[in-house]
């Protein structure tokens, strides 16, 4: 089957699109109830955690906006080291919050010395960092970071975003100490987009509760009340959410390790295609995202005609994001890819190459 | 077919929970661009204005959010007579907005000359008023107050919650001079839950971008910028929007006049049904809702016993909303249902009475 190598919204497995046309039923009954309990069970495996999982009818960007309104009064530092970490940042400041960025080369990771500096020297209330940078294809070092801000500022809360990256790489939300970790549909969990996943820990939940000025469609402490009763405040995304229900017992059957395995045999074998071919890959070694690589485009590669010869061939890969685009491009492989759909696309390449 | 008579989630049409089934395309591509600007331009004739269409990842709630970030530097007037006008008040409280309620009893409708010494007394950056209150079935005459506004503070804007009417009834957004209307996807438009369409005036936007504080998700300004390339600041919710493209077709096929009467007729036959059987109207003769009606439950029914001998029969309704639970009930006729779906309804409503 052709696929799109695009980092969002991905392809959806024809049984999971086709799970979003069951027919309605009311949200304030017991039926629904049941099946949003099970979803946010289902839900807390992915997260590797004991905390609650929130599913919000939003982006995830949503959740990046609920994560500052909530846990935030005044101070934040936001890590920078690519597109999505800065819209983080942007969100604060629009939120009118003192954001303060902890800058890093967008080619290099978040460093934990330089963060545990900073918290230790802030008072800053929230650390804001991105797990997987979907525009660099970077994996920051979460767990290491995560130790250094316990160490070096403890009541710092810790909040990740992983949109491109939970399912599809191992997040362990409880073990690493975070304290919101949230997610995207659109992105390693293969659904499509509007809905949006956030597990929030209870002392993240504390603090949200002493926070002024939360509003009503992101606040936690509401959303809490009424997780509670098996409900949320404001009428879910039925659709989106009969999918994932679906869609998480697929990803349970596969197996957590197994799919984490599979995501990485596919980054390896697409960095080791790129370095084949007289291409290097943006991200450093030890920090290479296991769902989407960004390629160095060394060979002046015309992004455009490579991916309109894909296109005649079912496929489709991204060029760079932002001041990248055209000097990368980048490979998903996340979702339902499998090997062999990888090993047709760089087949489809390397055609182009030679040609 | 049977069907819920509840206002929403509503049933949807086959075909139309079908296209929601469509595989996913990159959002950043001509093809959803395309299809972003056709469907933008659809609802425009729902809204009957020549302004811009939002769609948003989000319940309409997420839009009552939106309206207050966006439109309110301090100071909102109310209008409240019902659970979901009191739910936008709630809104602004907790954006942190100077937020004064101008309170009606729930089975009066608002008053428009209450509301015209109001707003010339205060001082108020806009008004809000819902058009459709889904939890009486009361209509308020959002024309009327809109002209009181408009006459006795003209600086006033006229933001009106339509969420259980918009597309089964009429509301005409520029003839009337209102500057933001929103609804949400799962009403009287019968698609699935999570998105919500919001049409905002010049003069709103204008206004938008004077207002500090605006955030990220829900700002207006920023969704203005995408529109103007045909696209949204956030991934969108990229399904419900494929659903939207053909309900828009079939809503327009049957024609909005047609439908604004088959909505009235459902109206008026369940209005008279309950008169001829010692039940009368919760809302008062010329303020009754063309979508759902609730009914004072006079004759002491129980209302879950009824909901069970229909649920059989494959209908349900729904109880009262909040403090009128089980004090009354709603009959919901919006979207797909049709004459012929209220007439077996009514028999076995009829049927359960007589037993």
């Amino acid at each position: 089957m052709p696929r799109m190598f695009v980092p969002g919204p991905v392809d959806v497995d024809d049984e999971v699109l086709q799970a979003q046309a069951q027919p309605m039923v009311p949200h304030r009954s017991k039926e629904f109830e049941t099946l949003f309990r099970r979803v946010s069970e289902k839900a807390q495996q992915l997260f590797y955690t004991q905390y609650r999982v929130f599913l919000t009818a939003s982006s995830g960007t949503g959740l990046q906006e609920a994560a500052i309104r909530n846990l935030v009064d005044r101070k934040v530092l936001s890590c920078s080291n690519g597109a999505f970490a800065d819209r983080w940042y942007e969100v604060a400041v629009s939120n009118g919050k003192e954001a303060e960025k902890l800058a890093f080369e967008w080619d290099q990771p978040v460093d934990p010395d330089r963060v545990a500096a900073a918290v230790k020297a802030g008072g800053f209330e929230v650390l804001t960092i991105v797990h997987n940078e979907t525009s660099t294809g970077m994996q920051n070092p979460v767990k290491e970071v995560a130790e250094a801000v316990h160490a070096a500022a403890p009541d710092t809360l810790i909040l990740v975003d992983a949109v491109s990256s939970l399912g599809g790489a191992k997040i362990e939300m409880d073990a690493w100490g975070l304290d919101m970790v949230l997610t995207s549909s659109q992105k390693a969990i293969a659904l499509p987009p509007g809905l949006a996943l956030g597990a929030v820990s209870d002392r993240a939940l504390e603090k949200a509760e002493m926070v002024g000025n939360r509003g009503w469609y992101f606040d936690l402490v509401r959303m809490e009340k009424h997780r509670l009763k098996d409900s949320s405040p404001a009428t879910p995304a039925m659709s989106l959410i009969f999918a994932l229900d679906l869609q998480l017992d697929r990803i349970l059957d596969e197996g957590l390790e197994n799919r984490f395995a599979r995501h990485s045999a596919m980054a390896h074998r697409v960095q080791e295609w790129a370095e084949a071919h007289d291409l290097s890959v943006y991200a450093p070694e030890g920090y290479r995202s296991q769902t989407v690589t960004t390629i160095k485009n060394e060979r002046g590669i015309d992004v455009s005609k490579l991916n309109a010869f894909l296109k005649e061939r079912g496929m489709r890969i991204a060029n760079g994001y932002g001041p990248l685009k055209n000097i990368t491009f980048r490979i998903a492989h996340m979702g339902e890819i499998q090997m062999s759909d990888i090993d047709m696309l760089l087949e489809a390449m390397e055609e182009y190459l030679n040609q």
